[in-house]
């Protein structure tokens, strides 16, 4: 199985658009420190042909533009690009969609949450039903990903609830906010071989880690895990937002309850941090957060990292 | 007056991610007579500060990271942009609204068609109402462009309906399709400076030019105009699709009923195509339909091109 990252930055990339931090400033200028990111999604083959995406970012035709093996092959209208696994309804996972238009088949896997979050918004009816068939993905079982011509791609994935919240844009028609709810609105991905051998979780939105969380992931050989934060209250300490990390149900890198702290005895062979957000300091590899992540064990995930397993 | 080419190319840019026409795969390659293009938009600006996209392509956070002018400028969170003014709800035109959340003031200026358009679809709502104003146009009067802290951008706005079609996405919801409807739908826009006078004409879709059409555009000083096809059925005879260019709403460049020809005697100073599809040979510097529009006294759009008024 092989893993490509198409981008590794949270919501708005790095720099985000508007964003005059420091950080931004940074990767804008083009600094080597601080590599530009493009917003969370991975690719994942299992024979170098076939490729699921693991969210659809905004900055999909870039990406798929930066990585030959998505390019069309043969024909005059095709792609390697079989179809997309959803981990919830954030815009920088769903908005890609949309440039995967242009009569392609493919198969979009979701919970019926976000599935029925799509159907409401007949923008994404630009993926002609007649093409593109979405699929609603079985928690907490395993689910064979088939290609649209009904091939079994030899990729198994195991959804399963974690805790989290609502997308953003979706708040208003939730009412009360629940921001570490554990229901279909955002989900982890256990990446399996299609003999049912786990090779990865993928786990780009996290609100907290509980012990059955922990639990799952311990002695597992890969963990892609939310890195948006540094800190909970990053985003006020630096004066550009008034929400905390919890409140855009992510968890935090450091302190007692951040995710460092809750891995520090999982024994994950491999950790890497994905979906980080323009503020946190992480993302600059001079910064000593960045080396005190290293220390503990962790990388951070750049556009175009291979991962071979 | 200064306008900026954001993108240059139609729906699905230049390549397009899942074409592999000689065209899309010259451009892939890197060949020098095939530039890459993003999906069409421009900004433009009066003061050189302010700016105001018309139409926001799914290449936004590309093509802002692309141009300095676009970048912020003080404090932690800023931005040139001012806002965008819509020409139809195309996902090309449309999508790219999704970049510009995160909390900032904007005035998104449309059609009430788009703007209804844009209200049944919730996704948009991830532009905050508290801090983006949605404000319709007035057809066939000179509307004032305002930034989000109602300043005066001193660029003043004329829109009218052109001949054209819905969006793609939204056929289903509108029964019988017409393809040259002449409505709230598609809309050309004559942009002029603060005391009226006439700078240019931008009408990146457009299905037919009636006499009205035509006269109306005699001897302005610039029209950026709907390049989309060379041919009416080019995406047929390159075995792509089995749509026409009429049926997408769009004329085509060549022929005795295309836009080079309804040109031919209208005088108008300086003529730019834009919203170029991926198929279209005009868009390769060696191919003799290139030559044929220069030789007509067009130029073809490219991505970053500078226009000063």
């Amino acid at each position: 199985m092989h893993i490509h990252v198409l981008g590794s930055a949270a919501g708005g990339g790095y720099p985000q658009w508007n964003c005059n931090h420091e950080n931004s400033r940074q990767a804008r200028r083009g600094d080597p420190s601080s590599l530009q990111r493009t917003q969370s999604s991975i690719a994942v083959t299992s024979d170098e042909e076939r490729w699921f995406l693991f969210n659809a970012s905004p900055d999909l035709r870039n990406q798929i533009l930066e990585t030959p093996a998505l390019h069309p092959k043969y024909g005059l209208r095709q792609s390697p690009i079989q179809g997309a696994v959803l981990t919830n309804a954030d815009v920088d996972h769903i908005a890609g969609l949309l440039t995967l238009r242009e009569s392609q088949p493919l198969h979009i896997y979701a919970t019926e949450n976000v599935l029925q979050a799509l159907a409401r918004n007949g923008i994404f009816d630009v993926l002609n039903a007649d093409f593109v068939k979405r699929i609603p993905l079985v928690l907490n079982q395993p689910n064979p990903l088939m290609g649209p011509d009904d091939s079994d791609a030899r990729i198994v994935v195991i959804p399963f609830s974690v805790p989290g919240k609502v997308a953003l844009w979706l708040e208003k028609e939730n009412g009360e906010i629940q921001t570490a709810n554990v229901n279909e609105d955002t989900i982890g991905i256990q990446i399996c071989e299609a003999d049912g051998t786990t090779k990865a979780y993928y786990i780009p939105g996290c609100a907290s880690i509980p012990k059955w969380l922990a639990a799952r992931l311990k002695e597992s050989p890969l963990v892609l895990f939310d890195g948006t934060l540094w800190v909970d209250d990053e985003m006020i300490r630096s004066g550009i937002s008034t929400k905390t990390g919890k409140r855009m149900g992510h968890i935090s890198v450091s302190g007692d309850d951040g995710t460092m702290a809750a891995f520090s005895s999982l024994n994950v062979k491999r950790k890497i941090f994905i979906h980080i957000n323009t503020t946190n300091p992480i993302l600059r590899t001079n910064s000593h957060e960045r080396k005190e992540v290293e220390k503990a064990g962790w990388e951070v995930a750049y556009d175009g990292q291979e991962i071979r397993l």
